[in-house]
């Protein structure tokens, strides 16, 4: 409601005037521009958002794009004016819960306040929360489209790896610091074990879902702290 | 084509005229009811078979069942005779998967010829071989199907773990028989280290389905000799 509507200004009546336009059609005409960008925002948020919602809980196979647009509400032009193709669709979608779980990452990996590797442990704890927040049901949306689609589709494939990398590199970022405060024994490879934290990770997601509990990550973490990082 | 035919004894003219059947009828009739047999297992076999190939690379819920009966070469009535369902159908693939994987871990971990742990390491070199073979496509079944059901289905879920703790039990007994053998710490929980590679373990098969290689499999087993099991 703020950000778009605040960059619309108002048309004077006089400006309107000088310009041969008429100011009931002129003022609503700029007003609309704003509206209809903020209206076009909203709509691929929306549509990004339930596509989300869809393709973690129950795949992006069987995720049916006039479902999407019946919840969202909008009609079928719409969803092509933002999206060539459902396979467009389903990469806005990786994208962005990818942006959304790095800046978490960002945020709880680089925060001052704590050592290196109670941030790493903090956001295993936020994870938890997460996970458990939606009863369990949708786990993680790129192991979960890793499993789907990683055997059937070479460019999905290649993003999600894309993705799981660039968050390793996050949690190696972390552990390099660790290793520099001396809380990783010298000569600790950052990279590989950072690599070893999300292949065991997501698997810890997938048992919280079958388990439901979140038991199989607080597991994982703990021998991860206790074992790995010793 | 053997079992079910050996167990067919042909039947004698002189039995079939003591019965007062004719010969021509009673003896294809009592073969005809072990080649039905043999075809009726046969049947359910292919059909157990392709629908855990369809499971395994595409998942459950879009494979269809007249894609299954058209590859088969059976008609539908077919299907709904060894199935009720395709829940049943689904089941009966869970199991079947199931009891392959039971049968090729009693193999291996109780292979007396290699110490306990060098079993385990022997598990996790043919699953790298078990993948490679069919191109990182399927990974494993209960992995899949756990990530993509897991959230949407309260039976296959509960199933789905149950066969995860079976495979975790025959793990935990084979590193029992490393503690026994002082191959593991003394004092060294084995159920909660079984635990740990099952749950690291299937997210190592999704990675190597995501990196089409068998580098996070290898990555996770070397870790977790090295450091999980000292």
């Amino acid at each position: 409601m703020t950000m778009v509507d605040d960059s619309v200004r108002p048309v004077s009546r006089k400006a309107a005037r000088a310009s041969g336009r008429k100011t009931a059609v002129a003022a609503p005409s700029r007003v609309d521009r704003g509206t209809r960008a903020k209206r076009r925002f909203d709509t691929k948020t929306a549509l990004i958002r339930f596509g989300t919602e869809m393709c973690t809980e129950r795949g992006f196979q069987v995720t049916g794009i006039d479902e999407v647009l019946k919840h969202v509400g909008v009609p079928k032009g719409s969803f092509y004016h933002f999206f060539s193709s459902k396979r467009e669709f389903g990469e806005a979608i990786i994208d962005n819960y990818a942006q959304y779980l790095s800046r978490k990452l960002d945020r709880l990996l680089s925060d001052p306040k704590r050592r290196p590797l109670e941030r790493l442990a903090a956001f295993t704890r936020e994870a938890q929360q997460g996970v458990a927040k939606y009863q369990f049901r949708r786990g993680c949306l790129v192991g979960n489209l890793g499993q789907e689609l990683g055997g059937l589709d070479d460019v999905f494939r290649h993003r999600l790896e894309a993705v799981l990398l660039s968050w390793q590199k996050r949690t190696a970022q972390c552990l390099a610091e660790a290793l520099r405060a001396g809380d990783l024994p010298a000569g600790a490879n950052v990279d590989r074990l950072a690599e070893f934290f999300w292949i065991g990770w997501e698997g810890a997601i997938l048992r919280a879902k079958l388990s439901r509990s979140v038991a199989p990550m607080k597991h994982f973490t703990e021998i991860f702290f206790a074992k790995v990082l010793t």
